[in-house]
């Protein structure tokens, strides 16, 4: 494999996602519902990577039916290196119905655990993947059994040995902590990683400070270079050592905001990359993100460059 | 547990079914879909018993999330008795997709092996059920895995040796013969069946005779004492030592085929315990298939006799 030294990878779950048409609560009762749609936090992100053109690539594992295929399909139309998404004979590909609720929450039936997801690992194929790797994004969300914090764990030491940088997103919900090993993994990556990107609450989620300043100065103070809070409607914020910039967001028709924040952190850390000033690589995480709402499925709205410099264009410099 | 020794059991897996609404090839594109379901042959089986208002109860596994739970309520709502499903903790429901092609056959994704289901197993709560039995059905569908194997002919020997009798319907596609052990399994629960229910070509699937005479001459050798052969369609016929019993279908508007098969045998056997004759039996059958392909949702056509009366009255006595 050729090595290119700006790749970025992630390494994580892909999953089929159907959602309900309707607003509701829960799945005891036969609704309207739309799918299957190419999902998974880590295989957003690194779809919409792909899609701004940069070098991509995805460690996962999918079974060998419709709902890994596509996915992977989708993520090699989009340009990702999926060499190093295994094909497993004999589990099923994961799956997460949605279903949104009048108040805006989301009500869940997962199957990921239990499915190919939970057989991800770091084979031959993802460390050649790795050895040309720049950058690994790990999601907390990967994070749910040993096997996969070890995987998480292995990657990230072959890219920081190599000189790589690491972003972390802890893309969790409150509940998911309790689960056995869960808040020790979350730290440790915490510990480990370059750039820490959690969305509003989750920014003291892990950290003894309850405050959002002192929050930022703890996790700054583990080594983190920096900081980008994700706040949705509210824009976004960069937390360094040298201070704080803060942007609002573009306005957006919200349809479905799954995958929203993957598209907004896979964007920054590309723009990033790609030698972009921190203003310049919210702007265009904010323009994603507020792109990727708008569309109806996790993986839809991701975008192009092309599609973000119109989108930014249209809407005036609001968000700048 | 009250005994009563006509109590009609079965052992195997509960599945929430999703059904695509447009007909068309696999899963590998977002389509309108509708669901949950309640489903999983067993299922259907024993929520048809039960609609007959005749005691049942099902040995099965589901996860303590919505589709587990969708499941056991329909059973529950329709009289069923669910103290032998096991809800497990750390696994989730079976899922099983299902598109029609416009050639009327099925495309699948399955997630069931790797599922609850996958732990059914004979608990106390399931031998409990047993004790009072005096009919078992077991689903080829079922035998998926050596532990669920065991768990069936543990159920068949527990309920033989009690003097009840046991009913075995095949209910699977050729490409699962070639599972490990799945025909040794498939025979070893022909060979301890009283009544095999296939459906039409599954009559010369364990045979080595390969005409239906052959066929039927053979599993009769096995000391099986009587064949109830499902055509859809054209009808059923009934094969035991003194002849055969040939009934045409009840005309029917095909929505949805899947389930009616289950509804089919699960009315045969009712009536037949209940001691009404072959004929009769092969009649009231026939109109739970009819009216169970009419109704889109595999578990949602199950029949009272009430209705079956007034199906077969409206009818004006064809299919008889």
């Amino acid at each position: 494999m050729a090595s290119d030294a700006t790749r970025i990878v992630s390494i994580g779950e892909i999953v089929a996602e159907i959602i309900a048409e309707d607003r509701g609560a829960g799945f005891r009762e036969p609704v309207r519902l739309q799918g299957p749609y190419p999902s998974g936090a880590p295989a957003i992100f690194i779809d919409q990577v792909a899609r701004l053109g940069h070098p991509a690539g995805l460690i996962s594992c999918v079974g060998d039916d419709d709902f890994g295929w596509l996915n992977v399909e989708r993520l090699r139309r989009d340009g990702a290196d999926t060499s190093a998404v295994a094909i497993h004979p004999d589990q099923v590909t994961g799956t997460a119905f949605v279903r949104y609720r009048d108040t805006g929450e989301r009500d869940f039936v997962f199957n990921i655990r239990h499915s190919a997801a939970g057989h991800t690992r770091v084979t031959a194929a993802g460390r050649a993947l790795l050895d040309g790797c720049g950058h690994l994004h790990v999601m907390g969300s990967s994070l749910f059994s040993p096997p996969l914090v070890e995987a998480a764990e292995q990657a990230t030491r072959h890219v920081k040995a190599r000189g790589g940088t690491v972003s972390f997103d802890p893309n969790i919900r409150k509940e998911m902590l309790a689960a056995p090993g869960m808040r020790d993994a979350l730290g440790a990556m915490l510990r480990q990683c370059d750039l820490f990107m959690p969305s509003g609450p989750e920014l003291t989620l892990l950290t003894e400070a309850g405050s959002e300043e002192g929050a930022i100065a703890e996790v700054l103070r583990l080594g983190v270079s920096g900081i980008v809070v994700k706040r949705g409607r509210d824009g976004a914020s960069y937390h360094d050592r040298n201070g704080t910039l803060r942007m609002a967001a573009f306005p957006a028709v919200e349809i479905d905001p799954t995958g929203a924040g993957d598209c907004f952190g896979a964007t920054f850390v590309t723009c990033r990359l790609r030698g972009r000033s921190v203003e310049d690589s919210l702007r265009y995480a904010n323009a994603s993100g507020a792109r990727a709402v708008g569309v109806r499925g996790p993986m839809e709205g991701t975008s192009s460059f092309a599609e973000l410099d119109a989108f930014i264009a249209h809407a005036g410099g609001e968000g700048a």
